[in-house]
């Protein structure tokens, strides 16, 4: 038997998930094959290192970062927690539910910091081209060093790709928008919303980045936010300086004709239309192709490439569950690598996925996706030694937090839950995310000195003396 | 003897110049080989091909042109000009010396529309990845159908890279740039400096794109525009409201800190840091590793790959000439592919090219660099049969516009300089580059109705007011 050799691509939190479980069968006495993760930045987190550089980084790549510097996680950390690594064990006591993003990345890197498995990744080396050859049943893996610019190539018995599914912008074309004056951005180069104080504008789209970022220039004082749907609004009890309109019917310059008829003029506007599944580096007979949902097809248990059961994808979900839920992949994967399980024939994989897929289509509710993905990750986690948690009360703090934000947009942060690992309850935080406006780590696990609040609605109050 | 079958990468300027060198050729009776030129966006034109998205295109990948909506020409059109398609054969009468993007992109769609080789384009579809087989000496270029997402490998004799080197950023960090709550950019992403009417916006750079991104601000209304240079100021006499500063000590939050100790705080910051030679579709041993500098290294001619003599670059140089150092490019590779010009022992092109980098090294001035290109250019046409033309006239206008700037650098714009090409003296255009707003092709071509001048002073003299 050929020695095994893996190669992961990535080392966000899918990555990460996929070292941290060869690393604890190796614990529990396991031969591991030889691995090794290419990672194009250079350190490890991928969408929450963040970066200030929009665009392409600092070596002609382009920005895998989605984030902006004000992030705060829009789901309940309960939903997301490590069953290997808990809250509790990282920071060593309660805190609230709803952390920014800097809080996340320690937790993330928490983990895994003090194993050998950082060894395992080469960063800054980007993936430039994948091959498989049915001669060898050998995949062949170019990379560049990004740092002297050398390239190499080397083979790999399986692949693994973890290089995420929200960093290539979905950038559809709106009639005139190239007369538009004022800034224009995918959501994916947001990076903060200071600059909209007192302004008016505009996000396209009717999903999480329209939601959060429209939040975020409320809070940072806008004078106006606008957000345009193509099928349904959001529907949120949004306060006074937010609303939804419908679709765009053309853009003249700085004003926006919506097609029922309002027209209203913008400073700004964030495209907040999605994401692409983008894999520069695979062959179209490899690369996924999908658009973003809870199942994608091709791939059995959500994670084996239908067309090659040596080629692997983490997270190439939509996502109810994250950091767990890669955890769960990627405990499979190592077992189907090292032969713990065993794959079925191709017909009875195709028969699986049929099974799953009937579901799919006929969820018609927030809820049933989030019963999909629970139940999805429950029966992933049944077939391997990653710790079983109770995937029900998740999907229940899920529901509970659709219904929280149904209930106040601006506010369902300050709601507190209670871990599924160790029972720990929340911390209800210092300050409310709305007058929050430092949100680093520090800050974050410190009780503030005064608890005075920074007026951040100087910009808001301005506009109302006019 | 194989089949000669040539990859064009782009159709920008220089691709197109490939182009038309070889149906010169045929029109002329040559036979020629097969061609296909790879580009990857929907169009022609390269650079001169806007694009209102920043970062990533409707495709995922990185957009390519670094132009924004406003940009005129910077340089006089008399030094661009086409030897085989004059302004005067395009427009059908004298036009003024600096046309908007539009005029241009009219002018180099212009000379190729008509013709056959659109047909040879391969639109929206990328480069991939590139290899060279010692074996059969022949190269394999992978691509991608960006439209229909398919990949294919398909072998061709030579290479010619036309790609450009203006479109990925060089994007240095900043001590503290994280921290800045305004836009930041880099200028490969700046569309346009409407929304900087009465901010105070920060260009990092003293190189074009500081200059003239910095003067668009002036232009739109900026309270206030600095510059800051890393080893000398550009010392342009600016007006009021524009200075230069020296680099930056660190950033903290809206305050930037210069190396001199004055502080000052900003609303934007543009980074005019220049653009990095970026081929991520070639393996290490082919790519082209330099500065942008008007000599790069390796390149025998300015355009044959040291390591690879069936390997071609062009525009690869730092551009004093664009189009037309192009064509005489073009022309040149064409004629080494035809067989036409033999190209000398490895030996002899590296002392060929020892002497020119002789005098690069020893260039000083601006002057001296203008001499070097069009000597360069003077000796490319010289072998081939591309129209000769009176390259030191071009020297002497390319050093009088050094001076043009020198003494009025928001008025240079307004100067004239007579065609090489057809001794055709530009015509004093309607409007004086800092009174019009409106850079559209119909704008420019036409008189207008009334010769009212837009008030764009409204910002300045609103911060003017305080």
């Amino acid at each position: 038997m050929t020695q095994q050799r893996i190669a992961i691509i990535g080392a966000g939190p899918s990555g990460i998930a996929q070292l941290r479980a060869f690393e604890s069968a190796k614990e529990k006495g396991a031969q591991i094959p030889e691995i090794v993760c290419f990672e194009k930045q250079d350190d490890w987190g991928g969408q929450w290192n963040y970066s200030w550089r929009t665009g392409t980084d600092k070596y002609g790549e382009p920005v895998h970062s989605s984030m902006y510097r004000n992030l705060w996680s829009n789901g309940p950390k309960e939903v997301l927690e490590f069953a290997d690594y808990t809250f509790d064990e990282h920071f060593g006591k309660p805190i609230s539910s709803y952390p920014p993003r800097e809080v996340l990345w320690d937790y993330i890197d928490g983990r895994v910091k003090q194993s050998d498995v950082k060894k395992l990744v080469r960063f800054a080396t980007v993936v430039r081209w994948v091959e498989y050859s049915e001669d060898t049943g050998m995949f062949s893996v170019t990379v560049e060093d990004l740092r002297t610019g050398e390239t190499e190539t080397s083979e790999f018995t399986h692949v693994i790709v973890g290089s995420g599914h929200f960093s290539f912008p979905n950038y559809p074309e709106f009639d005139g928008i190239e007369t538009f004056p004022g800034v224009v951005n995918h959501a994916h180069d947001f990076r903060g919303a200071e600059s909209f104080a007192n302004q008016d504008v505009l996000m396209i789209g009717a999903s999480y980045s329209a939601e959060d970022i429209g939040s975020q220039a409320y809070k940072m004082g806008a004078r106006s936010v606008t957000m345009s749907y193509r099928s349904a609004p959001m529907g949120y009890d949004w306060p006074e300086g937010i609303e939804e309109q419908p679709a765009i019917r053309t853009i003249d310059g700085n004003t926006v004709h919506f097609t029922n008829g309002v027209s209203k003029d913008f400073h700004a506007i964030i495209l907040c239309t999605g994401y692409l599944h983008h894999y520069p580096f695979l062959p179209s007979e490899l690369a996924l192709h999908s658009s973003n949902n809870i199942y994608p097809e091709h791939l059995y248990q959500g994670v084996v490439s239908e067309v090659n059961n040596k080629l692997f994808w983490l997270g190439a979900q939509d996502q109810w569950l994250t950091f767990n839920m890669f955890d769960a992949q990627a405990w499979f994967v190592r077992d189907v690598i090292l032969g713990r399980i065993e794959l079925p024939s191709a017909e009875e994989q195709r028969e699986h996925m049929a099974t799953w897929r009937k579901r799919f289509d006929a969820m018609e509710t927030a809820d049933d996706q989030i019963d999909f993905q629970t139940d999805y990750v429950r029966d992933l986690i049944s077939q391997t030694d990653y710790p079983m948690f109770d995937l029900y009360e998740v999907a229940d703090i899920l529901k509970g937090w659709v219904q929280d934000k149904k209930r106040d947009i601006m506010g369902y942060r300050n709601a507190t839950y209670r871990s599924v690992m160790t029972g720990t309850m929340a911390a209800k935080h210092h300050t409310e995310w709305i007058n929050e406006l430092d949100s680093s780590l520090e800050r974050y696990l410190n009780i503030p000195e005064s608890d005075e609040v920074r007026d951040i609605w100087e910009g808001r109050e301005a506009v109302q003396r006019r």
